[in-house]
């Protein structure tokens, strides 16, 4: 039984994959340059990531008190203060980065200030980060099953210490209640939320259950006395808002400023394995989730499932030819679009409803972190052409949010809503799902759905402000009925036009022909912001006037605008991918559009790091003869952007969003319209490039994307299964039941 | 079956007690002048009593963030912020205070400051308190059972709230947890602790759950956001250290001030009763003491059941004769003796055990709340002779506290060692109580308890500082080995030769000869701090020589002081109560003593609002011819300190000592030396005083105490069934076999 057993273990640790593809991923890229992905241990879409904690030291380039950081983790940090067990990868705001986990050695020190560690030999892989503590000659291991942190820290002899810290986050919520069960065992929660700090009210706890294999010699918790002021300060002087150490405390504590430690004292040096569960219902799940997914597991060996589990995801695309840094690019950025939205619910399908967070089951699993103005664009499309099963569970996901709220998300963060940015992505990634066949989804409800929030609604309609005046003139205007400024009214504007162009879509396809029309009418809409003078789409008034002075540069590097969010005129010029002929109409014909795209790239007004002009390079495609500029310049971002270097996301990742470009791009076909279920073709960057397709949803089981003929990165010809195409797209459907798709080179 | 069960409640509603006591009970007196009393509803030894929290309001006289206010309410302050269940009674330090239940009407308002009302028709009897809210024209009601609290608001029509706020607080402590359960309960916890601030560590939870008999129209949470200062700071102004009400939240939030509402809408005018269940062990037990104690029972037959359960305690002494006044002071008194110690297991048994705070269960009831620097004087005594089977849970749950820490308390308080006071009390009670023939207990875990503390340990002695000095010298000098100026040197030596006195008697009754010699030994030592120049007990140094320059006077009033605590030199220059007539010797005979003590009362030096001179009136009783003054001071201290108004306390009622003192003392018998089983005689305050005895502990069921003869103060001869006494003391085992004691007045 025992040698079955073992044979067992070998064949799940050397499952025949053609290639190990976690070689190919390097959790570095992206952790500095404000990519702000981190190196830290994560399952594919877990909720829990183990991530090394290096934003809050003194001496760090990045100082979470001293700066605007949205990471738990920078390369060029330098001081090390645990491992967080809840963290957000890739986003613009601070949040998560809480349930800290931290060895230290000798006398038991719990500020985190006195405790931080300088860190070398640094290493990570998909699902396994590992350092050696200088400070405290300790080498730490980390890795995690998706609801479960796993560390393993090498003591030397003498004292030892493992704390927990509740009181340092990232998330600037504050709050937590400790308690230590026993000398192996810790519980408690943590508030956090509150990101980006447009809906405060949206705070709640994470759970944790956090257990050690050594029985502790001391346990003992933390908690800081909040500072008094007047005449009690006096007589409480010695402790008034001093931090105190309670031994053997078995019983909650509640604090800003808390943890709980557990001391040893080895006599050799000690390997000590510690285990954490992560729930957002409940201590009680946190503990089943623990039991269920690492109890009686070793390190080791959930290390080694974790490295099964990501080549299992990773293989799905598997990619021949291009340079080692090619691959890892590849391969890094298919880890990072794996890692957003993730698994919300617990393992025995309990999770927190959104808004009330009344505890609810889910059928499949409830996912979460929909940064859905970001993710609209790319990345569901690359879920629902190589991870279908995983895009329906997204879209059912988002359903449930309209059951549970009555409205789909926006940007929703562990059943909160956070209503970071603008327009209606919802209503964009679920059509657009659906238009590309993938539709076993309740259709009535989503059609109801994406509906619903594109009329005005009595008490108002929180995902699209403004609908009244959108519907009435058409655009949203520079101000509201009552003569107040509003803010981004162009890019809302044009945000809605896309959603509604994809409610139109949706309607058809549907039968419902009176709202495709009525839609697909408000989709023109961004006509009437185009001005022809300029060649701009700009904020325009109420009586139609065009709102001056108008500076076109105005809005690029975050400036606070009043046409624009997160861009300016150039950068939103031409997001109106659902109809680029009629844009180009508006332009005034081929030249004087492809003047200004030119224009775009050569003035350096194209931004790499943000979602509007994601899609720029693609638009020559619509242009006869200028389709090798989207060849070119593709390239060229592609090598300035995206290199196998700690700098190598331009910007946020934004939940995999950049990582969803370049994987596309790197495949030669690109999603640039969503919506329309076609990708825009470049030149791939690998030989050949293997889909394996979800037969359970697509007519094949595998797509082949071959480069041929010369070695220049310039396109001669493409074709499907022998045959070649005319133009530079391919169709969704055609993609699914073709068998090769050839790149011929010149 | 109805109709007995209605006649079993009639039987109950109005059992035969010969009066109504609680209509001597009026809950105001003490409740000003730092009596630090309340007119709160509470059951015989409540954990949990409902107070109108009045000390947070701006124009208040004593506004706890203004001022070292140790009570939740007080008599002359205006503003009243709402009910708190947890409470202390006559204590000197601010603490509990918290679990605040606050009814409004109206618009929905959060901030203590805003929604406070001024009150007014303010009434209160044993176990009940009602006022009318000016600000809202509400009426509210409160009585409680021992682990629940239960109010009843009077609603006008239109928008009622409910709060339940855990930011406010009389403790200094911070931090809780609120979850709404359901639009009908509401459940969390609160950190308290840290009493008197010498013990920084001794923090911890109180658990409630909350259940209103109406289901509210809205719910919702509040949570102050915990300020931060730079970068973040400004993109979080909006709502950066604010208050954010969440709505419909049904999950745990954290913080330090937060809490939660309900809010209705009624048609006409509404009654509302809260019931709230406490617990010290979790929010599971204090939703099973709500339901065990008060589901299905309504506001008014729980005040009922209130109201006998307090006859059934007072009615135990029965006294005739008097004025209205006088009665009402005294069963006011005995009133005030039956708060504290307090119950503290839950109805299940279980108690968060002394420091670890693990789940224990009890037999019988676990106590808490021991102040025994002040009890051990005199309540105790109470106990022991008219609620034996109360006293011996006391004691019990000294050795319990014993078993689980190692030591016996000092000033415990909710499972916490406060460390508050100095001496060695607890030796005291034990010693007493068993002296008193109350010894149906373990022995030899007592007698192994109170010799614990009488030695040096390793890692330090922490019930007896200084032991080591203390064994050394035969007193406590004025500084350490180290030279460092101690603090109480000669207070801390008495009340060492008080406990090492009680020792010895324990040892010999107990059968330790030599223990017996070794501890009566010990307890001479007061005479090696005897100054037969000044004819006080001094501050001494190491080399035997006195501590100067020496101020009798200093030390008075709660000044710092070398040589005493609480005191000067004057008030503990008798504190020798169980060798008085070695003190006489000391001080060269009965004319020097009785000269000084003549002083003392004339000068006023004596301080009737503290401990150490407590028993000094009864000590004329040691000098024949002197008696008379023991009646003269005794008349005029009640008549001076004790009366039927608020301010009917001299100082902190120091829970209960000082309200035992008058028992006692109208009773015409008091305890003047602890672990001496004796009573010194005075005049007793009423014609005629029946105490209840209990069989079970003592040989009689009852005993009369009767005064005849003259209508003087005077006493003229004292009988015990008809034959005269000797002297002006009874032995405790003379008074409970006794039939009769008959005062004969002059």
């Amino acid at each position: 039984m025992k040698k079955i057993l073992l044979q067992l273990l070998l064949c799940i640790s050397f499952m025949g994959y053609s290639q190990d593809y976690t070689t190919y991923v390097n959790p570095f890229i992206g952790t500095t340059n404000y990519g702000a992905t981190n190196p830290g241990a994560i399952a594919p879409r877990g909720m829990v990531s183990v991530v090394p904690f290096n934003t809050s030291g003194e001496g760090n380039t990045h100082e979470k008190d001293q700066n605007w950081v949205s990471f738990p983790y920078a390369y060029e940090n330098k001081i090390f203060t645990g491992y967080s067990h809840v963290n957000l990868s890739g986003v613009g705001c601070p949040d998560l980065g809480a349930v800290i986990l931290m060895p230290t050695t000798g006398e038991l020190e719990i500020d985190p200030k006195k405790y931080g560690s300088l860190y070398s030999e640094e290493k990570a892989q998909a699902g396994l980060y590992s350092n050696h503590l200088d400070k405290y000659d300790v080498d730490t291991k980390v890795t995690a099953t998706q609801r479960s942190g796993i560390s393993k820290f090498s003591f030397p002899a003498g004292q030892a210490n493992i704390l927990m810290n509740l009181g340092q986050a990232l998330s600037n919520e504050s709050g937590g209640m400790i308690k230590v069960v026993n000398d192996q065992e810790i519980e408690g929660m943590r508030m956090v939320g509150s990101f980006c700090y447009n809906n405060p009210k949206t705070i709640y706890p994470v759970y944790f259950v956090m257990k050690v294999n050594h029985k502790a010699g001391k346990v003992g918790v933390w908690q800081q006395h909040r500072k008094i002021e007047g005449i009690e300060a006096q007589w409480m002087s010695a402790y008034n808002g001093q931090q105190r150490i309670i031994e053997d405390a078995y019983y909650p504590i509640i604090g800003d400023s808390l943890g709980a430690y557990f001391s040893y004292d080895f006599e050799q040096p000690t390997e000590v394995e510690v285990k954490i569960g992560i729930s957002y219902v409940s201590i009680e799940n946190a503990r089943e989730n623990l039991e269920t997914e690492v109890a009686n597991v070793s390190f080791d060996e959930i290390a080694q499932r974790s490295k099964n589990n990501w080549n299992d995801v990773l293989s799905k695309i598997d990619v021949k030819g291009g340079s080692n840094d090619d691959k890892t690019v590849f391969y890094t950025a298919l880890y990072h679009s794996m890692i957003h939205p993730n698994v919300l619910s617990d393992v025995n399908g309990e999770y927190p409803a959104a808004k009330t967070r009344k505890t609810k089951i889910t059928e499949g699993e409830r996912y979460t972190v929909f940064s859905l103005w970001d993710t609209y664009r790319n990345l569901h499309q690359l879920m629902t052409l190589v991870y279908p099963e995983q895009q329906l569970n997204m879209v059912n996901s988002m359903l449930d949010i309209y059951d549970e709220t009555g409205w789909l998300p926006k940007w929703e963060l562990n059943s909160t809503e956070t209503f970071t940015m603008v327009g209606d992505p919802a209503a964009i990634v679920i059509s657009d799902t659906y238009m590309r066949g993938l539709d076993q989804f309740d259709q009535k409800k989503a059609f109801e759905a994406i509906t619903k929030s594109a009329y005005p609604v009595d008490g108002g309609n929180p995902v699209r402000p403004c609908i009244d005046d959108y519907i009435k003139y058409g655009y949203i205007p520079v101000e509201d009925e009552l003569d107040k400024k509003l803010w981004a009214s162009v890019s809302t504007s044009l945000e809605y036009n896309i959603a509604d162009w994809n409610i139109a879509q949706f309607a058809k396809k549907y039968g419902d022909e009176d709202k495709y029309k009525e839609f697909l009418a408000r989709a023109n809409g961004y006509k009437k912001l185009f001005d022809k003078e300029t060649d701009f789409l700009r904020p325009r008034h109420k009586d139609g006037t065009w709102y001056s002075p108008f500076d076109p540069n105005h809005g690029a590097n975050f400036e606070h605008n009043v046409g624009y969010v997160e861009g300016n005129a150039y950068q939103y010029n031409m997001m109106v991918q659902y109809d680029i002929p009629g844009l180009i109409k508006q332009f005034g014909g081929n030249k004087s559009f492809t003047k200004r795209l030119d224009e775009i790239f050569s003035t350096g007004q194209y931004d790499m790091a943000n979602e509007p002009d994601i899609a720029y390079p693609y638009a020559y495609n619509y242009i006869k003869g200028q389709e090798y500029k989207t060849q070119e310049k593709v390239l060229e971002l592609r090598e300035k952007y995206f290199t196998n270097q700690p700098d190598g996301i331009a910007g946020n990742d934004d939940t995999g969003t950049m990582s969803a470009w370049v994987v596309f791009s790197m495949m030669g076909i690109y999603p640039d319209a969503p919506g329309t279920p076609q990708y825009a073709m470049t030149t791939p960057a690998f030989d050949e490039i293997k889909i394996t397709l979800n037969d359970q949803f697509w007519d094949n089981k595998e797509v082949i994307i071959k480069k041929t003929g010369g070695d220049s990165n310039r396109i001669a010809s493409i074709k499907i299964d022998g045959k070649t195409i005319k133009g530079y797209f391919i169709q969704h459907k055609d993609l699914v039941k073709a068998k090769e798709i050839t790149f011929v080179m010149k």
